[in-house]
């Protein structure tokens, strides 16, 4: 059954589109890989312009639901990358849980000094000394994190760029430092993705992401990681319970 | 003393310039109500175009860090509403400790059927009855949350528009119905302002917001709401406590 759009709700008629094909895809009834109907096939169906048509898979590709093969057509897209907040959780280990490979690649590791609000989270004196670490974490092949570290070179005294780029941040620490990471709080809010980031991550300026401060403590509450990210929001998203 | 931008660096320089204010205010040396320099100070101090300035400054408006007021110059925001994800919360309740006046607006209330994804979240048999109830939730007169509840009729047989507006949902269900509203589960994942929102909102289309889909259950675990909200980023953060 094909539903109709209605031309007099105050919800514009792209908007109605989108809610409809996103239905399609929370409902099941088209899945991860499926190619969708073609620009022209929606306009008949629905009985709308090209532009609406265009502008609800624009959103619904801006959203990571769809995304474009060119010369293919539109096709549903995996299922977004889930983090649960209910728990400790670390990015490799969420990955591997998809069925995905992570990687990281180190984009730069630098002495450097505590700005203020990082001296504040760390609880430091500034200007107290400090390592910049930041990572670009990928499944596979694909960017999904750009991630920048803060640790203080008073509990961190060497950072080793090599190891770094084949373990986990929290593993190195234990092993080499013997600090283990226990508890964690972060905050997050949707932003946008600017231009440089967007190169990193691999999507258009102005995609939805989510920026995630986490400030990382140690079995004796002491801070030993500041650590600001721009998560991708058409490949993740978040989920916890609440009691 | 006054930093200065890196023209050499991948990082352009507008964005250099906005980490520069943000940091101003995450560190505390602006305070929120300070009025910031102007545009012409900004582009002199910073030796930069005017352009670099306004484009920084614009990130920072639609992050809600700054606002303008038209003729009086551009002033830190107050800080985000901040709903902690450690445990139950209600909006009513997150602004009331913010010193806010929560207050809601009904903009729909309708007898419907229930969409295949949604009898699916509420584990309900297609095409089951239910409730659509549609929210502007405000703080005072400024609206914060859209926020759209999906309610089985079998459980939930009448409402009251009236006293919803005057009522927090859960409250009205204790006690209108007996149904106690007890965990929740909750799925986040960053989305842009579109249109229709963006006039129920009150802010401008494109800027970043929280999608927000919760499930909420009885005491037995029995679903008794769907609800999909789309959360002004520029106005609320969220956080949680990792252990």
């Amino acid at each position: 059954m094909v539903k109709q759009l209605n031309s007099e709700s105050v919800i514009p008629l792209y908007h109605q589109l989108k809610e409809f094909l996103k239905e399609q895809i929370e409902s099941g009834e088209w899945k991860p890989g499926d190619r969708i109907p073609s620009e022209n096939e929606l306009r008949k169906r629905y009985l709308v312009s090209r532009n609406t048509v265009i502008k609800a898979l624009d959103d619904l590709v801006r959203e990571g639901l769809l995304h474009r093969e060119q010369g293919r057509g539109t096709f549903v897209s995996l299922p977004k990358i889930e983090h649960s907040l209910t728990g400790f959780y670390s990015f490799s280990k969420v990955l591997k849980a998809h069925g995905l490979e992570p990687k990281d690649v180190v984009l730069a590791l630098e002495k450097t000094r505590a700005k203020p609000s990082v001296a504040q989270y760390l609880q430091l004196e500034e200007p107290a000394e400090i390592w910049m670490l930041r990572r670009l974490r990928c499944a596979g092949e694909e960017p999904i994190i750009l991630e920048t570290s803060y640790l203080p070179r008073a509990r961190v005294p060497d950072m080793d760029r090599k190891t770094l780029e084949h373990s986990s941040l929290y593993d190195y620490l234990d092993r080499q430092h013997g600090i283990l990471i226990t508890r964690a709080k972060e905050i997050f809010e949707p932003v946008l993705i600017r231009d440089y980031e967007s190169r990193y991550l691999d999507v258009p300026e102005g995609y939805p992401a989510l920026l995630l401060d986490r400030i990382a403590y140690d079995g004796k509450r002491y801070p030993v990681e500041f650590c600001r990210s721009v998560v991708r929001g058409d490949r993740c998203r978040f989920y916890t319970e609440l009691l």
